[in-house]
């Protein structure tokens, strides 16, 4: 693909797209800025890495408007756009080829009882599981080992990639991914205590939902409602080893990193942001646009959208900083302390003098 | 099922259960309390929910003996006992039908070596692999495509889900419920340090051992003893993406939450309640009926039982929470501080005027 | 195995091998100090076991050339070489037989392609379902239900236990060992933020390269890079469930215990060890032989070789503690204020009586 035609692609996404350079050389794929050499592209966004631009070695580079180019090599060809990171991003879902999971249609060796219905186009892997009455639609890809208990629907072109596990009644969207590992629809972490110590099962009767354009990384868990439905709305993109308990609501466009994990029934608003390692105790709420810290232990609700909150247990972003600060401080605050009483000792002796 | 009939169920284990209202009415399921509808059943325990009853739509409420009622909708039947919560799941329980995991037998595809000794009734789903000398007790049922590997020995009416791993000489009792994903028995983090920098594998040649009535969630892996074995006692209940490694021991009825982390060669006592992403260092120990706080990093050993512990490192929960409000108080204590040095300033200025 | 086999045989590693006692009798097995009995081998390296000496009924002990034995067993016999545990673990090599993952060769079950270049004693267990184009060397065991897919090369000597999956494209060198739920190859977690809200996936078009002699736990996640690779170096140890997220590297003989988590693009150095629970924020880079306690959340780059650091937000071993010692100092510092504050109070009084 030509340099010509990467402007042209672009320009179905951005106004303006300019050029600087010969338009002719031919790209063959995308590296990153140190290591970009002849006949690759590749991008600066963040002002961090505007050094990388004097030493690049790639054919094309995407920059920013503003981006200063007096030092880029004279045989770099530069695409300047509004938004380099997301251009990028286009550049390389068009050089990125559709990954093989397995070969079309239904594997001899995977387990299709009669009673699930099956879209067009649908490919289930080798030894993969398919429980009885599951419906699967147009274009979805189940991966080798892949196992739906019985009762699953799921949408036109999703793709659930090999060893996922979903247990039955799950529901599942439209172009849902789901990677290796996952397992949607276990039994929620619900036991009685009774008087002698033991405890009794509380059945798990309810499903997990998952909304279209999700997608879900490798071995995590979402577990199936007491009653009702574990909800992970649209477009929530969730990391790996993430824990979602029974009967949790993930708002759509939420992101959750890794290792994070929510408790039973946590309500978390739309495009939250979830940092890594971060929990949450049973029950809390959590508004939209709510960014959590890595490592956060969230103890109770949070209702004003857009805030920041961060720590152990988590508080408003300023707060937390704030006393990050004075426990830092305090090697200095007790030096203070000490010179104080020095002094005060002082001004005793002095009046005992008197 | 009647109302009636749910009454006279609950008879076999509350004594009294006062029914207000008709007794006729077909209850169909049950339901949570801010959705349940006509035909269903749901209950009320914590009076922070209390709230809630003026509005059901259910047809059947259980609550406790002296839940306020004065709101309750005319058209819904009221069950009272003296412990709401458990009866409801004993009605969850009557409910909830059987689920299937694989068809009962062995499945065609799966493998099951003619060294292995099936109980009666055992079921083996589809691409299940099962390892020489293996031995499976009554009733017991072993999802599609879980690997049993050599010498491993189930009890009567366990279930393993789909994608479960067993390693050789695995030892579970009987009624074990082991969810997707689990690995147990995989070899314990092991490496002997070498002058080099480099290390040298310590051969894990011991086992796990998990006795009666445990349940174990998703992605949970429980590694296998250096020598000896990890052993998880009777009605243990371990959540999601717990990792418990070599030569531990968790007591009986103790539960562990979602992300929990146990380090080598604890030892945790009977009935302990271990929140989600505590984490432990190895060779400690934890007395009967200790709770330890979610997030908590246990760096010594608790002997005595019943404490509550919390924070990182974890201390006695009221040493903790004091400790985190003396944090909280920094702010208050350093104009305190700036006050008294003000103060002192001024008096010894004073001194100074005389 | 006799005594003086033993003795003879480490020999190869050891000089000098010192014995106390028989040489004649027949050693059947390793086992803990607390547990061995008559034919059985142990070993006592921290001289915090030593008590256990006086009570074993083991009839080899191996310890230190310094350890006190005045109260050792008249029946036991004493093997005294330089580093005893070191030792230990070669008598356990000696004794642990080689684990039966799979027969020998390719089981009919599995899915083997005929693209497939497969070395000599290759086994691939049943259900196993290798890609197109993979290349797997001598003497490599794939476990049943374990999924390569497409273009995977692994090298030789390597064990993939039951129920791994490695996307396509991963790079194995020789005697990697990986446990089972693994996850190698998977996507990383690259959104790119939209205006309005929504996140566009970015595709994630590198590998995940692993070194020689490298382990892996189980249920552990190590995703692709963007571009380029996501890199462990050689002798690597990864305990369960720890997550390494897109284009990290790390170093070779470093240790990650379970349950850490390493964000995006971090460079981990040599012969670091990383303790459990520990939490990286992306872009960081860390230098040789760094050691960080567990549940530390590190949230900038450490460049000094050598250095300890812990806790949230890490700093240096020896600040944090100080730190630690401080916020536990501080029930006393506010009693030392509130004297003060009296005794100024005492002082102002006096100034106003004159």
């Amino acid at each position: 693909m030509k340099i010509a035609d990467i402007k042209a692609f672009l320009g179905n996404y951005f106004d303006p797209v300019e050029l600087v350079g010969a338009d002719d050389t031919e790209i063959t794929g995308p590296a990153r800025i140190e290591e970009a050499g002849a006949g690759q592209v590749t991008f600066v966004a963040n002002e961090k890495y505007y050094h990388h631009i004097a030493r690049t070695g790639a054919s094309l580079l995407v920059v920013g408007l503003k981006a200063p180019l007096g030092d880029a090599p004279a045989g770099t060809s530069i695409l300047k756009v509004a938004d380099p990171y997301t251009a990028f991003v286009f550049i390389l879902q068009n050089f990125s080829g559709k990954r093989r999971i397995t070969d079309s249609g239904i594997a001899a060796s995977a387990s299709v009882p009669s009673s699930v219905r099956l879209g067009q186009n649908v490919s289930v892997g080798e030894h993969a599981v398919i429980g009885e009455y599951c419906i699967i639609g147009d274009d979805t890809v189940i991966g080798p080992n892949t196992v739906l208990m019985d009762n699953v629907t799921i949408g036109t072109g999703c793709t659930l990639f090999p060893l996922v596990t979903c247990y039955d009644g799950t529901i599942i969207g439209d172009r849902v991914t789901i990677h290796s590992g996952t397992v949607i629809g276990a039994d929620g972490f619900g036991f009685a205590p009774q008087k002698d110590g033991s405890y009794i099962k509380i059945p798990q009767m309810g499903i997990v939902q998952i909304g279209d354009d999700v997608e879900i990384g490798a071995n995590t868990t979402i577990d199936r409602a007491t009653m009702g439905a574990t909800v992970i709305e649209k477009r929530a993109k969730i990391d790996n080893l993430v824990q979602i308990a029974h009967n949790c609501r993930i708002g759509a466009d939420t992101v959750i990193a890794s290792q994070a994990g929510i408790s039973g029934s946590v309500k978390i608003g739309r495009q939250c942001i979830i940092g890594g390692q971060a929990g949450f105790a049973g029950h809390l709420e959590i508004a939209d646009r709510i960014s959590v810290a890595a490592k956060s232990g969230i103890s109770k609700s949070f209702m004003e959208p857009g805030q920041a909150i961060r720590g152990v247990p988590a508080q408003l972003m300023r707060d937390q900083l704030r006393q990050e600060a004075q426990v830092r401080g305090l090697g200095e605050m007790k030096k203070r302390l000490e010179e104080l009483e020095a002094r005060v000792h002082e001004l005793q002796q002095d009046a005992g003098d008197n």
